[in-house]
This record gives structure tokens, sequence and C-alpha cells, in this order.
């Protein structure tokens, strides 16, 4: 099924204790595709402007990432700059310079407008929903937002979310959307307000999805070195929906592998600056994670008690 | 196997959002042995004071935990008293009045010298190192410790380990000793020091059990109403180790079933001040809500790609 992603294409500038770069790329919907193309080809809808190094998206990811409904702008490009704690758990934003993006209106090109399985990724839900508009005959459509629009476009949010599919957030959004610090009832007070589904990322402890009356959870790889956490929220989207996109099915137990694929590619992510982490890894590599995943969370068989 | 544990009965009096209690039947001993006695029975060596009511602990758990071992001091019983954050997420130590516990040199009765499964509860590791003295042929030996004896006793708690099979801790605990914020480089040091085996416990989110080279993780049962943490990590030891008694066996499989008992024991303790989450609960209870963790952990098996 096709798969479109529609977010920011970005610059990002990081610290991180074992290191820095500048103008690395990034935005949520560069981690989403780079991940996505793994597993399936996608469609990505963004806008960039004169000074964003396209020649190095193309070179990256030839697998099958269409590029072509990239807007291209007068201007800066979306310029992020954040540094992160010593153990990696926190980070400060140091400068946002919307630059583009703050006249981005996403259009889509021909040919998107038919996209089966719709991620939407973390920009204004009026944006969002706009989106949603273009789209004819979506199957499966899930959305990201953050702490920013949930506090400045609430009521928009809330629209959106009686249109999506699937929620997929952190937990700190989870509990502000939803005014619960429980991360359960969180997840259920988010299902009654329209999706079926609900992801919740957890950083290092992995991501729990939530259906009605139904829950599963997928630790995150164990990792000894994480390099760079950015983008690993949208790297585990593209991983979720473009499994999805690939095996064409949308029920509880393709969801639940989705998850799995979703957390693979969030490890190769962290494991490098901007999408550094996913250079050299091959569709058998990631076949090969998705096993050690399978060996990690296996419950063996029981035996009857004596 | 015949199952022993050693640790602190104590009177805990705790403050949480929902509500307090004063003098709640509390400590490391009792909370293992109230969920252990559920799988196997246990026998507890400990001291209180007095003042403790024996016939509310007799009375809570008939199954089959033998108190006899519970050394009867002249004094004041060990008290501790805490005040829960609003998400429960951390508490805070109002007063602990050591009492009797504070010359406590654990003395195992007859038939206690020869236990195949122990567990040292979180005491004074000189004290653990002199129970293991007294254990004359164990199968299996576990530990668990705190921040203030990583600081305090550090080159007792590293002898410990050089003798006990597996270390269980919080993962603050375990970063603390190790010396590393990365929870698997942690537990991989921990490795390094002696045990097979560690369990690092995450709280809400869980506990992982490492391996050398493997790697196991099992996530917290999905609760909407999280009461009182207090014991849980006690509770979901004496899951672990009840179950390994019970089975009698101490491959990898086994652990890692043994790992879904101690998540399911920790369920359980945290819906209750003290040990009243285990109220009413069966075994037949205890053994689908096993079934239901299975549940959330599974993946589905894949299919070809298309």
């Amino acid at each position: 099924m096709t798969l479109l992603v529609v977010g920011s294409v970005a610059l990002d500038s990081i610290f991180t204790p074992f290191g820095s770069t500048a103008d690395a790329l990034g935005g949520s919907a560069v981690h989403f595709a780079v991940a996505a193309s793994l597993l399936h080809p996608v469609r990505v809808v963004g806008v960039v402007g004169d000074d964003y190094p396209m020649q190095e998206l193309e070179r990256l990811a030839p697998r099958g990432i269409d590029w072509s409904g990239v807007e291209h702008a007068a201007g800066e490009s979306f310029r992020w700059k954040g540094k992160y704690s010593y153990d990696l758990q926190s980070r400060e934003t140091l400068e946002t310079r919307l630059g583009v993006f703050a006249n981005f209106a996403p259009k889509l090109p021909v040919g998107g407008h038919d996209a089966r399985i719709v991620f939407l990724g973390n920009i204004d839900p009026v944006l969002q929903l706009g989106v949603l508009d273009q789209v004819t005959s979506p199957r499966f459509c899930a959305c990201d937002t953050m702490n920013y629009w949930i506090q400045s476009k609430r009521d928009d949010l809330l629209k959106l979310l009686k249109r999506v599919d699937m929620l997929m957030v952190n937990d700190s959004e989870a509990r502000e959307l939803s005014g619960d610090w429980n991360i359960h009832r969180a997840g259920r007070w988010i299902l009654e307000q329209g999706p079926t589904r609900v992801v919740i990322k957890q950083g290092e402890y992995g991501a729990l999805l939530i259906e009605p009356g139904r829950s599963f959870h997928i630790p995150a790889y164990p990792l000894e070195e994480v390099f760079d956490p950015t983008g690993a929220g949208d790297a585990f989207a593209g991983g979720f929906m473009g499994y999805l996109a690939r095996v064409g099915a949308l029920d509880t137990d393709h969801l639940r592998r989705a998850m799995v694929y979703g957390a693979t590619m969030g490890s190769y992510s962290v494991a490098g600056f901007g999408v550094r982490g996913f250079e050299g890894v091959t569709a058998a590599d990631v076949e090969q994670r998705v096993r050690q995943f399978i060996d990690l969370t296996h419950i063996p068989a029981a035996e009857p008690a004596p």
C-alpha cells in the first residue's frame, strides 16, 4: 500500500556528551522516511529553503524515498539546535529557527492523494487536518504531536484525533494531553477521543500499543552505546508505518509486529547523529534485529507444576 | 526445593495521594514471603520486637509461610515512615526507627541450614554474608541491596557478589553500584563481579533479566490503579524465587518464567497498602495473570513479505 509522510525537513545542530554536529539532516519526515524506506517505498511531503543539501538527502537513501513532494521555498530551512544531558535522558532546545517552515501549507503532489497509509508528523494540527482533507481513500492514518500543540492548539488537535486511526506520542505528551499521569488511563482517554489505537513511546523503556481492552509492550533494544536520541521517535514511526504498508494488513497481529519494526528502527536511529545510524543498514540486518527482539521478549512455554 | 528468605519484618506508615496507613505489615521479608507463598512454602528469618502483631502475620498467610525463624527480641520493631509524590514516582523517607533491627544477626533455625533457594533481602551485606556461611548446600542464592549499603559497605557488598548467583536491584541502584548510567553496561559490570545473572527492576516499566550475552525484558502489568508501591520489589523477588523453588529448575527458560511470576506478584503488591493487595488472591488468579503477561508481550509469528 502507498505510504506517505508529511512533516518537517530540517537541519539539526546537536550537542551530546559524545560529540556534536552542525546542520545534520533531520526533521520528522526525514527520520521517518529513512527508516520506512528499509521496508517500503515512501513519499515525503515537506518544505525546504534554498540552503538545504538536497543532494545529501538523495544520496542517503536511494532505496525508494520519493522526495518530489518536498517543496522548495525562498529562504532558510528549518533549523533546530539542542543539547542533551550527560545520560541523554533530557534535552534543552537552544534555538529554533522556523525559516520557510513558518509558512508551510502541505500540498500533496500528484500521486499523493491516493496514499493508503499516511503519517502526519509533528506539525500544527491545523496543517495535519489540511493534509487529511487532501487524501481521498486512506486505509490507516496516524499522527504525532507535541506539548506545544497540546497547549496552544488543543481544540484543533482534538478535531484531528476524531479523524485519525492512531495517535503516536511520547509518554509525557500522552500525560499532558489526557491530564492523567497513569499511562494506561491516559491511553484509554485518548482512545475515547477517536483513534482506535494509541502508541505511547517510552524512550529507553520501549513502547506501548494500546487498543480497546488489550495492550502490548515492546522493550527498547538493549544498546550499550546510545549516541543521539534525536529522531528516534520518528524512526520508530517509520518502521511501524513502513511495515504496515509492506504487509498491507491492519489487524492486531500485524500492528504488534509493526511495533517490533518500529523499535528496531529506533535502535538504529540512536546509534549516530542525524540519520547516520542507518548508514550501511540492510533489509537483512533489520530482519535479524527483529528476531533478536523476539528472543528478548520470549516467554518460554509453561510446564505443569509438580 | 526449600525456600528461605532473610530480611526485615517491619511496620510501615505510608502516605500516598490516595490515603495513608499506620503500622502496616511490611519489611522485605514479609512482602517476599506473602508473594512467594502463593507458589511454594517459604521459611522466614528476621527479627521483631515485643510490639509486633504476629497474629496478624500468621492470620494473613496460612498457606505455607513458616515464621518460626523470626526471632523475638526485647524492644521496638523496625518502623519506616514514608511519603510518595502525586504520581508515585518518588518517595521521601520521613522516619526510620531501627529498633531491634539494629542488633539483628540472622541465625538460621533448625531446617534452615539446608535451604536450596535463598533470598537475602536488603540488609547489611555483612549480615547477608553471615547467612551464606550458615547455608550448607544452596542451589541458588540471590540478594538485594540499596544505595545506603552501596555507599557505606561497598567492599563487603563486592565480597557478597562473588558468592551469590544473582543480584536483584532497582535501576538506580544498578547505576550507582556500577557507576554507569547505561543500564545494559551496568548489568554487564555487575556480572563481572561474580553473579551469573542480574535482575534490574524498573518500576512501572517492568524488569530486565541480564545473563552473559542474553537479555530478557518483562513489562509491568498495565494497571490503571496503583495504590502503594512499597514492597513491590520484594514481592517481585518472592514471585521470582518462589517459582524457582516450585519448579526446582534454574535454566534460562525457567528464569524467564520466574520473571513473569515476579512481575505478577509486583502487580498485586501495588494494589493495596502493605500486603493487603494480596488479600483474596488465589493460585488460580496468579496463573491467569501470568497468561495475561504472555498476551501482553506476545509477538505474532511473521508472514513472508509480499
